[in-house]
């Protein structure tokens, strides 16, 4: 009964992410498989890890995570099994791990040092299907961490969420891009209450050529076409635009920095 | 055992399905869930309402349907949870369930008046997964519907979807394109076969610059390249192009309207 | 608790997958449903008859494969069930299920013939859902194939995924092109060994105006933007391009040919 989640750069118009689940429904017939995502986009493994740690507390405690994305595979890099907050994650070694690991702190990192006798492999550049998944259904059939591999104590890093103090303000990075053209940013709802104050809802950002002006509750509340601010579902800034997309009004996309500042002192 | 169907406009690009899926796993462990699609356009209020109306009765009895195209999400809008023809519906008042509520006839509506206090809610623009889907978890539980809320009666109605009769014939409106090109109409077979009498097959249809005529049984009726009209698969008229897109080779799109003929009368 | 497995080419972004479920809930509610892909090119048989071929080994003996790229629906082509290997297929007669039927050897195939009473059929173009899916749920139910219909022995046929000899070398067909862009060939790893020898790593391959050489274990065994051979997750030849899309740089896509040659003598 318990629960595998699955998040990948494999999109869903190959028969990848079909046959990572034929591998579980064969290895772990009664675990209930569910997708957070597979639209990663190829390689973007920073994005992956925001996806991963941001998403995984929706899910009930005990499920296992298995996140793939994984430009390395094939090489020599390691695989990895945790635990963390009560939840399970496999998969490379590349980072993509690490910020949902650290978000419950106290996480049990292993190298994955088993194979499935049972698992026939074909080819070498398929380990979300080969490895990570086998390795799923070891957990979910109860196998203790400790039975998976030796303790990793230094994991690739991955560098933190988080907005850069600059001159007047903040360095904000757009993490994400979304399906409605929603910039998402790193800066969440705690550190905009603690840095800019009560006021904070009256923040403003400079991006692209424009500067948009205060925190909205939603996207009506500003006429159509035009950008706005909200805390998005993630539980960070994002920039809007009513009705049409920010990416391509704005011109700015996953990767860009922005500019957040406080707001005005009345004078 | 109970099934929840999920419909929304967010696209599997993003980890939104996902989380909305996590916390249904959460709140709801024994649901069965299933998507009926998630490819809504974005923000396309009355193409997810047709989604819905045409889609919901291929699912068990006491199927919960949580359907968000949801603009207004974070503003005034009340959320809606109703019954009619033995399924539940879920999702925002803007007139998306209207026509599902509307096929069966008879049904109850309540304006979502609770909220899960086991639920964490982050940002305001995320009702799918903060709103909706815990309330669907509630049905799922036995919940009945007056513990949900009050009455409504006056949901934010939707235009019926039917041919409006103008001089010679009907103005037709494409309601949606699927992926293969074809231009789904809201005129179905049952309006057809009253309208057009026994010789319906023989209508034609203009579009475009073109005019197509006759209602075939399979794209192999016509040469390869060439339009030609079906009743599609939510029962209602299309025009398609055989081994193309209908989309492309005749210029139009969902919104548009076309003109229906009648069969000439023999002279 | 059997598992049925989805294949076709009717992409995410439409209700079809959705509705085709909602039958099986309804018919087969104790079955788990799961997603080979949906991602075939639209009327791309070939394509999807390799997916199947390549992929339905994953799955737990028992499940039954309804796989459906179907562009003369509505026409006279027949429906087949069949057994091959411990595995079911459901699907049209046009070529799509022959490659996997002849993996294992052995097949029992028969025309679909009996129509299920309960299921109300709209239109002519959805015999996935309409016929299909209803034959999934007997066989899910523990119907015998002999109760479906009479045997075929002469199912339309799928010219073979296989190396064709030239001069020197052999023309290799690009069968599928996935997310990433890597060129997916009929050449499996067994061929490779047979026809090449022990030196089969060294082999090359002339694509586009290019010439590639050596098959790699890792992306990263080759320079970012380079094109590199390796032996793919369906256990064939691959053509890619390390942080990039081979389809784009070297300018091919599916149903494409590319020369294989053996590695050179040494001299």
């Amino acid at each position: 009964m318990g629960v595998i989640s699955l998040l990948t750069d494999f999109g869903l118009s190959d028969p990848y992410v079909g046959e990572l689940k034929g591998v579980l429904l064969r290895l772990a017939p009664s675990a209930r498989l569910v997708d957070l995502t597979h639209g990663v986009r190829p390689g973007a493994i920073r994005e992956g890890a925001w996806v991963l740690a941001s998403g995984y507390g929706w899910f009930p405690a005990g499920t296992c995570h298995v996140a793939v994305v994984d430009p390395g595979v094939g090489g020599s890099r390691r695989g990895l099994v945790a635990s963390s907050g009560g939840h399970f994650f496999v998969g490379p070694d590349n980072g993509l791990l690490v910020p949902a690991l650290e978000s419950a702190g106290g996480a049990e990192i292993r190298e994955i040092s088993v194979r499935d006798p049972e698992h026939v492999r074909r080819g070498t550049t398929f380990d979300g299907r080969d490895v990570f998944a086998p390795i799923a259904a070891r957990l979910h059939a109860g196998a203790p961490l400790s039975s998976l591999g030796p303790e990793v104590h230094d994991p690739v890093p991955m560098a933190p969420f988080r907005p850069r103090p600059v001159d007047h303000g903040w360095e904000v990075e757009i993490v994400r891009v979304d399906r409605f053209g929603n910039l998402v940013t790193v800066a969440d709802e705690g550190f905009l209450r603690r840095e800019l104050g009560e006021d904070w809802r009256s923040a403003s950002v400079r991006v692209g050529g424009s500067s948009v002006r205060g925190i909205r509750l939603a996207y009506g509340d500003v006429p159509a076409g035009q950008p706005l601010l909200s805390i998005g579902g993630g539980g960070t800034l994002e920039i809007s635009v009513r009705g049409g997309s920010a990416r391509r009004l704005l011109g700015v996309g996953a990767g860009a920095r922005v500019r957040l500042m406080a707001p005005e002192e009345p004078r």
